[in-house]
């Protein structure tokens, strides 16, 4: 079974505050009339629908886009439902999860089962991030478009980043259960910035 | 092994025809001085780089992006090397080639080699196009930036895209040497559209 874990990208869909300028733009350049073929353009913000956050988006001269690596990418991932938590993901709570050392970690919450952005969006409290870090997980992804929410300083993004920690955000999770997966997350080549448009989807563990 | 068979995109990569328009162009909307961390946007023709074609793109009323079928995209995939031609990838050639029904195949040409657009880039004859349509193949993948080059019509896409057969352009199959592959082609999720953006990756198939 394949699940296609990724925010379909269109014009009117939900973007992180509903801030219009993070919303796609997609031009026509040719169409059958004038040009006998169709062809378009996209305007998008790197951080629009599901995509990876690279250091160098908290950190300054944090590393970029290049210095990703596509196998620490398509990998085993256990995803965590969290769907009943109405704030954010706590440290009371990560603790009672089987993590371990290198894992690479996804949080199922109530984020994946709305269409529009939610102002109360669930997202990984400090605490939670600096105890990921220390577990030393190897990435971590959410189904909100943002992994963190009115935290000053951005704490959980550098508990993260400055250990070069995967952040995957945007996920839609809704049909997937609690489990074990095999992940293929494929970023799109963009090289030297701070953020990757991606596709990802989820297989289940051959048994 | 996995091998990223992938463009990189940046703003001086080569395009089609070396057309300014079809250059991406990233840019910065939020930086450290200012706002306290690093965020960018990219506009870029759905053509430029590794990408898939879509029906919609030569076809009015053809089926669009969201026609896409992603067990398709992860498949087998035979790769000839055909590097040795200059011009076309002509029928003598094709059929000398294993090709059964169903096979995704890949095309290694001279393309590969080149971090420049080359004008007389090889490209898939219109003969050949119909003889991979009759032999009804799921999809080709070509290293050009287009499949075709100067033929009237677009015979090549249409007797292609006319059978909802895939078209993959802008590989980069360098490193590739001739055999089979398991291909993992995830395009961005964008709706609506006649093509979409791709990170392609190659896996040596277990013996």
């Amino acid at each position: 079974m394949l699940y296609d874990v990724s925010m379909p990208i269109e014009e009117n869909m939900q973007v992180y505050k509903n801030l219009q300028q993070k919303k796609p733009r997609i031009t026509q350049v040719a169409n059958f009339k004038t040009n006998g073929f169709y062809e378009s353009e996209i305007a998008m913000n790197l951080h629009t629908g599901t995509h990876i956050d690279y250091p160098l988006h908290m950190i300054e001269n944090g590393n970029d886009s290049s210095y990703e690596v596509l196998t620490d990418l398509i990998t085993d991932v256990k995803v965590f439902d969290l769907s009943y938590l109405t704030d954010s993901i706590d440290l009371n709570t990560v603790k009672k999860l089987d993590i371990k050392e290198n894992d690479f970690i996804l949080f199922k919450t109530k984020n994946s089962f709305s269409e529009e952005f939610l102002n109360d969006f669930t997202y990984l409290g400090s605490d939670s991030a600096k105890y990921l870090r220390d577990k030393k997980i190897k990435g971590v992804g959410i189904d909100g478009l943002g992994i963190e929410r009115s935290q000053t300083g951005h704490p959980t993004h550098l508990a993260l980043l400055d250990n070069d920690i995967y952040i995957i955000e945007g996920l839609r999770l809704k049909a997937v259960k609690q489990g074990v997966y095999k992940m293929i997350c494929l970023p799109l080549k963009i090289i030297g910035v701070e953020a990757a448009l991606a596709r990802i989807v989820l297989l289940d563990k051959q048994i």
